[in-house]
């Protein structure tokens, strides 16, 4: 089974212990294997962990406020793919009630990143979600080794409040073991760097900003965006994802290689999907919405799609079904199937969702099972 | 395919139709048979005769008050069989805008009896549902023959507000063929014929009645047990059903000799229910609502008992389940999918019922068509 969460109801590992203790009450001897999905924000991490097996690292970093602060990452594949959500060192939750994107950094992260290749990862997974940062990256790569200088020829490490003081960059002291690793980052926005649509805009009063800071943060981020260009030669500003954690996106090309992919497919690539299905009778999967969206690649279609040449079922239990969900047949989804059981609003059907997850999951077993007589 | 009605929503007829329409297009040869459950009401000679085929017999009878209307019954295996809606000569639509419990009549529902008889039906189902009368089946009985007498010995024919002035009843004049057809009458409803829980007290007021009218009427009713246990020997008013449609359930099982039954009994009864589903593949049924109450007998779980033995999958379409529902597992139905497809309040979903019956249809037969690849 491989479910994504739903939204405000239950978190994806949560449906994987409903979804599995439902299946073993209808055929006790099942051989069922979970993985939850990540979505690159908190409990990205523990998902990975639950889904292959694996360390929890918890190392001491520095906070969003360069606070001293103990952060985990996890390790996969007998140490060769280090898993880190930058929740876990620059989040949201840890800022609350003094949120300030003016002010936060990425610092730990880059730090959590070098641990990791220090620990000997080759590759890094790193999810982008939940952050209350907006400084496009310039602090974990300043962690890692890279140097910011203002117009004076000053070296600072900016935030979110001094990208626009940024006049050129040198990463040439990057960590090489970090230079040479892998680094995938899991994002699935597609915001650019800055504008109305960029990072401070969209994201940035969720962060604490006002509408002045937003201005701030938006004409910091273009500032970014042009220096990177200036010093690197990459020019960064435009690309789909740029925008997301922050300009993180940006930083996470820009200054370390890597690639953003959307996040199931990483979830899909890092499992081993293939593998794991071979053989297998049916394959669960889920999300709270299944709608137009969905198509563009969600969990319920990017697990469609990657299962399609193995010819298991995949069976969508979902929350709300809009009809433009149809298409989904078409990209290998073998049923969908709602756990609303009463007409009657979210407010109220989300107080008993794991209740009728779990009906829900078993009738389609009781139900399989007559089928196969 | 054997649904209820959604009450609110659609008919069991219009069910069948959509489930049909939702089968054909994903399996083209399907070999379907239609059997929208009657439930004793309006509609339940339609559903018997698109079930079974048949005629629709139109003859002219008194309305609720006397007055002269056209009605009609069903005739069904070659003419054995009559069916009979209470609803065609003595219902509520017809007493729009003057219903008056006390005055209305079932003598129409005797003249179609008789007609029915006289055409060589030799059993007669008839649906209690929906009447405007409280006469006890005084006015039927009378018009197959039977008299009433007051104490001053003149006779006369009752109507709910005279039931208080019958002395003696005899029932020997009745028509022969209909005294000796058998006659079942559906009813789903075991209210006694008088009481606070009998038929003036519970089901008046919505005929029109008013609080004091109801005393009387319930009076009525009362002092017609006991003349029908003096004059015929039989003790009718603590019976089960008796105060079905206004004492029409005492009047049919002590005038006629009928027997009241459970309207899915006599549905699964008349389309030779067994017989019919012999190498089906599966059975579809349904009602608005599967709960604690349907296990007491209602479609979904008669179905599932009457299938049982043939080892044929039974699968529920619902509106909403609640979790009492689980029994109907034990009772024979495989599998209960509802139709909500949204998380929201029943005034919008039904807005779209159609649609999401149709699309939960669809998605099962999809569904089950990949389980058998």
């Amino acid at each position: 089974m491989i479910p994504d969460s739903f939204k405000g109801t239950m978190s994806s590992a949560e449906i994987c212990e409903i979804m599995s203790n439902a299946i073993l009450s209808v055929a006790p001897g099942a051989d069922i294997r979970q993985i939850p999905v990540a979505d690159g924000g908190e409990g990205s991490v523990d998902a990975f962990l639950r889904a292959l097996g694996g360390e929890k690292i918890y190392t001491g970093v520095q906070g969003p406020f360069g606070e001293n602060i103990r952060a985990y990452y996890g390790l996969v594949d007998g140490g060769a793919t280090a898993v880190i959500e930058m929740a876990a060192c620059a989040g949201l939750p840890l800022v609350e009630g003094r949120a300030n994107p003016s002010l936060t950094t990425t610092y730990g992260v880059g730090q959590l990143m070098l641990d990791a290749v220090h620990k000997g990862a080759g590759k890094i997974i790193i999810g982008l979600g939940g952050s209350s940062t907006n400084d496009g990256g310039c602090g974990a790569v300043a962690a890692a080794g890279a140097r910011f200088y203002d117009s004076g020829g000053a070296p600072f490490t900016p935030t979110g409040g001094t990208l626009s003081r940024i006049a050129s960059i040198d990463i040439s002291g990057i960590d090489s073991s970090l230079g040479s690793a892998e680094i995938i980052a899991m994002c699935d926005i597609d915001n650019p760097l800055h504008g109305k649509e960029g990072a401070a805009h969209v994201f940035g009063p969720q962060k604490g900003a006002d509408a002045q800071m937003v201005e701030m943060l938006d004409a910091g981020l273009a500032n970014l965006g042009e220096k990177i260009k200036s010093s690197l030669g990459i020019d960064i500003s435009g690309m789909p994802g740029a925008g997301a954690a922050g300009g993180m996106g940006a930083g996470m090309a820009a200054f370390f290689g890597a690639s953003l992919k959307m996040g199931i497919d990483v979830v899909l690539d890092t499992v081993h999907f293939g593998e794991m299905i071979a053989g297998a009778d049916m394959i669960l999967t889920g999300e709270g919405k299944i709608d137009g969206q969905s198509l563009r690649g969600k969990v319920v279609i990017g697990v469609a799609r990657r299962a399609r040449a193995s010819g298991v079922p995949v069976v969508a239990i979902v929350g709300d079904i809009d009809k433009a969900a149809e298409g989904a047949y078409a990209e290998g989804v073998s049923g969908i199937f709602s756990i609303n059981m009463l007409a009657e609003d979210f407010s109220k059907a989300k107080l008993h969702a794991r209740g009728d997850m779990e009906f829900t999951v078993k009738n389609l077993m009781r139900f399989i099972k007559t089928l196969e007589k």
